[in-house]
C-alpha cells in the first residue's frame, strides 16, 4: 500500500459552484492515474463531534431531530459543528450542553468517521462521555429536539430494526457494542 | 412518538441552489415548530446500494479507492448509486460485479442508512451477497479502484484502529459482527 499511484487523482483547478447560507461547494478539475480529466463536485464542511453519553445507570442519552432532508424524525446521538477554530473537546462539551443539558466529567475519544467520502469534506470526531450532571439545555435558535434515554440494548436493537438509520448513530453503536463487551478500551480523561 | 408538532418543519418554498454535473442542491423556505421561518440547504441524491461480498472461505471483499474530498486512498466494501429507474438488488449486483467482478448466488437485504441526514437525501440500501464466482470486473470510465480480501476480523479491527473510517463500511461492521455472531438474522434469498 506505500505506493498508490495507480489510484491517486492531483488536483488541477478549483472552483467555487456553490456559497450558501450554509453549504458551500466546489468542483476541481483532476488528474486521473492514467492522466485523463474529469471534475470532482463536493462540499467542504468544518468537521463534527458526536457524543455517546453515558449515564450512571447505564443508559444513554439521545436525541429525536426533524431532519429536513429526510422528511422525518430520526434518533441520534448528540452532535454538532465545530465552530471555527474550536478545539474538538470544547465543541464536544459545548454540544452535549446546549442540546442535552448534560455535563461530564469524564470523556474518551473512540475515533473518527467520514460520513460521506465522495462528496463532503466531513468528518465527525467520535467521543464517549460518563459522570453527567443534567443543568440546563440551551439550544440554537431555530433548533428543535427532544432528548429521552435508552438502554444500550435497546439502541443496538433499533440499528437491527431499522428505526435507527443515522450512519454517525450506527457507527457509535458499534464503538458502544465493542466497548461494552470490553473487546475495544478506551482511554478516560477528566 | 405519535404527535411530533413539537419536531416538524413544513416546506413554504423551495429554490434550485445548483445543478453541477453531479451535484443538485436546494434551498427550502420552511416553517419551524414555532411558527417560524428558516431556510434549510441540501442535497439531492438518488440513493445508493452498499454490498458486504462474503466468500465461501470467510473471507470478505473489499476495495482501496482514492477518495478525492478525503485527499487519500479509503477502505470501503463495494457501492455505488442507483440508477435512474433501478431496483435495488439490480444495482448491488451491477456494482458488485462492475466493481470487483464477483458474482453471487444468494443475497440477503440488512437494512438502511442515512449518510447524512442534516444535508443530503442520501440512503444507502445494505445487502450482503454470498456463494460469490469471479468473473471480470468492468470499471466505469474514470473509475480507479483496487480490490482486495480481508477476515471479518482483520475488517473489525480497522474499524477500532482507524485504518477504516467511511461511515457506510463501519455500518457494514455492525452488521458483520451482529451477523457472524448469530444474534442478527439475515433472509437469504437465491
Amino acid at each position: 500500500m506505500s505506493d498508490d499511484k495507480h489510484l491517486i487523482e492531483e488536483k488541477v483547478s478549483s472552483q467555487e459552484i456553490l456559497k450558501g447560507r450554509f453549504l458551500h461547494a466546489f468542483r476541481d478539475v483532476v488528474r486521473l492515474p492514467d492522466g485523463s480529466e474529469t471534475t470532482r463536485e463536493f462540499v467542504i464542511h468544518p468537521g463534527a463531534v458526536m457524543v455517546i453519553p453515558m449515564l450512571d445507570d447505564g443508559r444513554l442519552v439521545l436525541e429525536r431531530q426533524f431532519r429536513y432532508p429526510m422528511g422525518r424524525v430520526m434518533i441520534e446521538f448528540p452532535a454538532g459543528k465545530l465552530d471555527p477554530g474550536e478545539d474538538i473537546l470544547t465543541c464536544a462539551k459545548r454540544e452535549l450542553l446546549e442540546e442535552t443539558g448534560y455535563v461530564a466529567r469524564e470523556w474518551a475519544r473512540a475515533g473518527v468517521l467520514h460520513p460521506v467520502i465522495s462528496y463532503s469534506t466531513e468528518f465527525i470526531d467520535v467521543w464517549f462521555a460518563r459522570g453527567l450532571t443534567l443543568t440546563q439545555a440551551t439550544l440554537d435558535e431555530g433548533e428543535f429536539l427532544e432528548v429521552f434515554t435508552a438502554t444500550p440494548a435497546e439502541v443496538i436493537d433499533w440499528c437491527r430494526t431499522g428505526a435507527l438509520t443515522d450512519a454517525k448513530s450506527l457507527t457509535g453503536a458499534l464503538w458502544l457494542q465493542n466497548v461494552l463487551s470490553g473487546v475495544w478500551k478506551l482511554d478516560w480523561r477528566t
